[in-house]
């Protein structure tokens, strides 16, 4: 079943929770181990905003995430692989994940046009028309050569019927088969990467499937077929997190994650809270990515384990105190929230850094928090204890 | 001659060089000793625009500057007392220097007016009318705590008559008296600093006196003669780098910077480029700041060995080559220009951050490499080499 490029890509289970669906693993990537559950911090244009690539080693971060719309357009997935990959691009020697393209495609642009063929959009910089599809999505991808790709899905928009949820799927469905077809044939044969205009410049590229239906059980679990009857390295839980009920996203990933192969990762695509991330991998989720530890930063909305704190807000204008008092992060361990409030209300660049280094920070620590209870036994009494802090709020 | 509060204050002369007014020499605070010649990257609004504190740390900064203005205006200074001071608040352990303010509400307010007693002005953030003095600049300087503050002077504006600069530097001197006055009072009387809401979060404060007198060499010695005979622990040049010619900029420095008291710090203020860094060195300057290297960085021009470069240029594309093939920083060390470039043209914070932290490790690393030529006895063999490999110009 594993593809013919993937075949130094490995994933190992180390422990079952007993009492819920967590799992422990280990991904052997050319790039490095990926211990999971993990979270992969969102590096869309070749950079996880506001952090240098030293601060995330720092932070342990074993993956990231680039985004194949924005690299594509801007510098250009041929320049990058001119340079050597995204890894020697971005000097990032570990792990790299990319996306399809397709979730930007359908949320970020404007007028689009999409056949069976692929999705004619215009550039949100520019307005230049491009055309994605299955097969250019892999291109784009072998270019960059990421360590693990994501198959050319549409991103199911919400709300949407069950009759228009059941077509974006098998759309997905057949995108799924040419996306892997595509892969295959640029990873065995030299021509078809030349005659692409790029060179394989990571011989080792995992491709995940992912799985669409919208908030529709029986179609999520129809994609689901249609998926393991292709056959990918991993499987994604797609299109959640984009405007439903919070019970109908997890009813999604409680039917769905359990059921994916036991002996592949799991990933759960663009989710989400500090609580969704204990909540999903108590259902067997693996790894997630989110932009919220960078974006919420940026805005001035900071992560603690007692819950969300504003640094906008006027009672932290003489507060010594650190974000979060339990927090080990190099943030918390020197800077008060009065400096941090100081420098986001006089728009210095330092605020965005240290709060993005908080946020992703911890959303780190949260995932080594639940490996190590996992290993432990103690996973559940952990995700009680995590999700009840977080609900006291801060003082 | 040492003012009461700075009794932890000492200057000593290592080296002198002997073709040139170079000298070696090091500075003893309560927060660190700093060897000079030094550079102190300017941390206006108390961050160094795009770098942490720690990425400072690393670059061996053992100076930074804060604006007695900007923080005034906010948080307040009187917050940052309220809190421990300025080195508490920004969490930096080592020296701090603080201007005076005069120069922002010379150049950054609209509305203001002047008589003997100070300058009424509107807050540039939000048109507030403020009011600041020779006794108010101490107490704002007081409350911020740096190691070494400035005495409060009119920048006199370029260009300025005879008769103009004349009448500028008298209003300097007596203000250089009333500020010498005040911190003298607020660091011996804890009352005095009570009545004016603040408490002496630093005992050990340096005042310098500033030279003026535009491009007039009398009035440049006739200022000084002032100075001297009020008496500070160190002495600035200000009013240069304001639009005059380099020549007449450096008629100055050269004619005063060797009259300053030997024994005593010399700051030349607000300058410069590289070039302007080892010219004045050999003039005898103790001391710089500037905001050329953050400010620079943030547009995009990088300074390297072979003079500057624009990373926006489009022939630093696809360049996989560092800034500067020579600079041992972290930046070149790691990352090629084409994704400094990258980075820049997608407004990326991570690029402000890239550049700022090598334009600041280029003007520190030209500090160490002149303070290990005045030992090694060979200045002026380094400064030939120096300023012909900048002419150079890059490939």
């Amino acid at each position: 079943m594993l593809l013919v490029m993937a075949d130094h890509f490995r994933f190992e289970k180390l422990a079952d929770d007993s009492a819920t669906h967590a799992r422990l693993g280990r991904i052997t990537t050319t790039h490095g181990l990926i211990e999971t559950p993990a979270f992969m911090p969102v590096g869309t244009q070749g950079t996880v905003k506001a952090l240098t690539q030293s601060m995330l080693e720092d932070l342990d971060a074993a993956i990231i995430l680039g985004n194949t719309y924005h690299l594509y357009l801007r510098p250009g997935h041929l320049l990058i692989n001119q340079l050597g990959g995204l890894h020697r691009f971005m000097a990032w020697p570990r792990a790299i994940l990319t996306d399809s393209g397709g979730f930007q495609v359908f949320s970020l642009t404007g007028l689009r046009r999409m056949n069976e063929d692929g999705v004619e959009f215009q550039s949100h910089i520019d307005g230049s028309r491009h055309f994605l599809s299955p097969e250019k999505s892999m291109e784009i991808q072998a270019a960059l050569g990421a360590d693990i790709v994501m198959a050319f899905d549409e991103c199911t928009p919400y709300p949407a019927t069950h009759d228009e949820a059941l077509k974006s799927l098998e759309i997905t469905a057949r995108w799924a088969r040419r996306s892997k077809q595509r892969m295959t044939e640029l990873h065995s044969n030299p021509d078809e990467a030349a005659r692409a205009g790029l060179r394989i410049v990571n011989p080792s590229q995992a491709l995940f499937g992912i799985n669409q239906g919208s908030i529709y059980l029986d179609l999520r679990e129809r994609s689901l077929e249609g998926l393991l009857e292709i056959g990918f390295d991993g499987y994604a839980i797609g299109g959640l997190s984009v405007g439903e009920e919070k019970s109908a996203m997890f009813a999604v990933i409680s039917t769905i994650a359990p059921r994916l192969p036991a002996d592949k990762p799991r990933y759960l695509m663009g989710v989400g809270t500090p609580e969704d991330l204990v909540n999903a991998v108590a259902c067997g989720v693996d790894m997630f990515d989110c932009v919220m530890p960078t974006r919420n930063a940026r805005n001035g909305s900071l992560f603690s384990s007692r819950g969300k704190i504003n640094i906008k807000n006027a009672r932290h204008r003489d507060d010594a105190r650190p974000i979060d008092e339990v927090c080990q992060c190099a943030v918390c361990g020197r800077y008060s929230r009065a400096y941090l409030r100081h420098l986001y209300m006089s728009g210095e660049i330092l605020g965005a850094v240290l709060c993005s280094l908080h946020n992703v920070s911890f959303y780190l620590d949260t995932m080594k928090r639940i490996r190590q209870s996992i290993l432990l036994g103690t996973f559940n009494e952990f995700r009680d204890s995590f999700l009840s802090n977080l609900a006291r709020g801060q003082d």
